[in-house]
């Protein structure tokens, strides 16, 4: 799509190469090489021009900007117009029946029966698809992939090869996503979808959400277990273990080889570097720079929070010792008070003397 | 259903006129003009009367009763008796292929072939069913509505209009209510059913339990992110957001725009107030009032909890400094001890002087 | 299997007798007469000897062996081999459509046309199976069983006689074991099965793993809420109350009467005696023997737990009392340097006198 076709389909004004071809819309952290992206919070300048976009939508002209701008009232509506135009939202009413004449399924792939495959959708050499299953529209399955029973994928998930998903699991619904209208929640928009890298495996009833514009993605080899939450936007690296009921909530990222055990609880936009283990029950509230532990609810650093951890368990006696201070202080300050008289007398009486 | 009909239905001594009609039968919070009711503990005298009720199952005559009663032995076991004749359970034998000859399907719905719509379910227009979708008997689904893929509605749901739920969700299974009897859990009656009003949204995997006698209620516009648990009897306010992993035990309530982040927990019986706030993880154990933010478990307002966990991070180093008041404490004591010696010796030696 | 043909299977060494018959093989804490158990950890050689079986994989031989003994180089891998010989893996492959010709399923009960039994599968009389369910392999189902709509058993799953399953459920899947080898995880052997015994039920979209060799186990009269997760190898006892959002790691296991409140997390090889209260959101770290409340996390007994709570509250006010403790003593040692001067001249001037 053309660069003064955008500018066109948004009602914006362009400064650059009006015959720029843009091939993709992706928000900046995602954006590649030839894609358009967007601007709506001036602090993200940077990301931006970091990103390989060869155009962005903005709400006023980015100084010393490498790339074309199209500048509107609203970037994230205008941006929402540019996806859609990429990424056409799937009807559901297109759901069909068994599997879609549009989708393409390779000849060694094994189908039951009773799974749906809609439009679009590809499926790789010997990847199984149980009961149950539904593969919405424009899906990208690879190869060796197994999906187990009552298994739902949103229109446009991708896997990888060799990706293993657990009954029940849901993958690609709608982020969480509101902003207040006269008293209302009105849903913004949920226009991306979910990556998932080779060699993943998701465990039974576990549920990620698909991107506001571009990916929630699962980088390669990481294993996540039972009813794990992962929200929209969110970016988890490589060979991470997610154990159960973790909770990831929206645009947060992971580094490689994380472990968050147990019911941890991790902050919108939160960043763990590499390596960090975050202990069972824990709500990481700030980002952490990797190859440390972390315990507690705030999370902190496991040293620390062991620490903090022994001294709670002994607060009552600290309480008691701190009462019996008190006491034995006032004493002291009641026995001072009443020696003052005769030291002061012992002077009088030494004058005297 | 006349009152002397249902007094022999339940083998109940009648107190009051034989002939009054009774339209339903609902928990004195619940019950409207021309419903029965019942009370079954002395202290909820007060919502029998408050309640619209014309008649009321008890154990023992209620003085200054306004409406029509029924006395019994057993309130709880009669008034299963009463709800059930007018919420009949229903037999999951019953479950039909394909749509029922006795639903009402509107003629614009869109229902998938493998989705499933049991006797005397009503689907409203412009709805859209998912595949592997059961509606239960007797649900009443709205108009323009979205079931997407592997929901199941438990019997006599109901949806109001523009109501969406995600893959995976389940409305109206069993509330988790059990009495002991020789050493065995025998589940008590699960009579009621799940009532979701008008724009609310459901995320994934999210789970609703039906009330015992009457309605688990999501109140309209609210949204409810995914793997939320909400537990039987519940009372969810309007334009509530109830963050992913929620858990609220049975007979909560909320009042309007209520916000619950991540991983939050509701003691069972409790009642929050419009616009409470409440932070990620946190466990509510009692009442809020409304208007204010409440952290931590258990959760405290957010002015206190904050001074709490600055306090906790400095826990190791205010250890340190009781330890170290006690030894100075002790030093000076020592001294004290010590110097009274010279100064009575300066006393005497004055004296001698 | 004879004994030396097993050794044959695995290339192992035989001390023993050859032509003794092994009729089944589990882990030591369930290996039953005539089973052959595997010993992958000295520390447990305790356990084989208290066992009821009549051979053991093992890696060197066992001093003062009861059974015969089969040494290999790797005994979890000799051991799932042997595993695999009794309880074949199924190939997802093998799910048929509707009801298998090799499945046996009871005239009285009561199958949906949209459910799937697979081969070699049994359903006992009155069982009723809703729509999309998928009852796997080999599965074995008592009688008087509901299975509510969109249900995934994994095969060999076993119910005993009148359980509940609620929409949703998913038992069996994979236990979330992996080691890590050139820098990625490989998913350890999950051969094992679940096991579920008479009057359990289960509440909607809980999820609970098939163990590593033998069972996960889930007691007599048991009682799981929704979103409930249970990890691979738990043995929950009888009649226990596992209320909402309660995460068990693997190898747990539980007494009976044992009851967990919403949002507990057990780490994994934790055993809690009979009778167990572990109260709301709390994180169990350590053995619990029974009888005694536990709050927290870590989980301490109540009575501890709420005097830290109530010191916990007063955290800030008990800061202000340290600081205040300091000020105090800091000025008495202010004035005890200044008094020892007068007191000093005191001495002096009486000397002078």
């Amino acid at each position: 799509m053309k660069l003064d076709e955008i500018a066109v389909l948004v009602d914006g004004r362009l400064t650059g190469n009006a015959d720029l071809v843009c091939t993709g819309a992706n928000p900046p952290d995602q954006a590649q090489a030839g894609e358009i992206t967007m601007l709506d919070d001036p602090k993200r300048a940077a990301a931006v021009a970091g990103s390989g976009a060869v155009a962005v939508i903005t709400s006023s002209l980015i100084d010393d900007c490498s790339c074309a701008q199209v500048v509107v009232d609203d970037p994230r509506d205008a941006f929402a117009k540019i996806v859609s135009h990429f990424r056409p939202p799937v009807d559901a009413a297109d759901w069909n029946d068994g599997i879609s004449a549009d989708a393409s399924v390779h000849a060694t792939a094994i189908v039951h029966p009773r799974a749906i495959i809609a439009a679009g959708a590809v499926v790789g050499a010997r990847t199984r698809v149980g009961p149950g299953v539904v593969i919405s529209a424009r899906c990208q399955i690879g190869q060796d992939c197994v999906l187990n029973p009552n298994v739902t994928l949103y229109e446009y998930t991708e896997l990888g090869d060799r990706v293993v998903i657990h009954a029940g699991v849901v993958v690609g619904a709608h982020g969480f996503g509101y902003r207040q209208k006269d008293g209302r929640h009105i849903p913004t928009a949920q226009l991306g979808y979910v990556a998932i890298e080779s060699d993943v495996e998701i465990g039974a009833g576990a549920t990620i959400d698909r991107g506001t514009y571009g990916a929630t993605r699962i980088g390669e080899g990481t294993k996540i277990d039972n009813q794990v939450m992962i929200a929209h936007n969110c970016q988890i690296g490589k060979h991470n273990l997610l154990c159960s009921q973790v909770g990831i909530a929206g645009s947060s990222c992971t580094g490689d080889y994380v472990i968050l055990a147990g019911q941890v609880g991790l902050k919108d936009h939160v960043h763990l570097g590499d390596h960090t283990i975050v202990g069972a029950q824990a709500g990481v509230m700030d980002d952490c720079p990797g190859n440390e532990v972390y315990l507690g609810s705030p999370a902190t650093p496991q040293r620390e929070q062991m620490q903090i951890m022994a001294v709670e368990r002994r607060l009552p006696e600290m309480r008691r010792e701190v009462k019996k201070l008190r006491r034995e202080l006032d004493a002291i300050k009641g026995q001072l008070q009443s020696e003052s008289t005769p030291a002061a007398s012992c002077e009088s009486e030494c004058n005297a003397a």
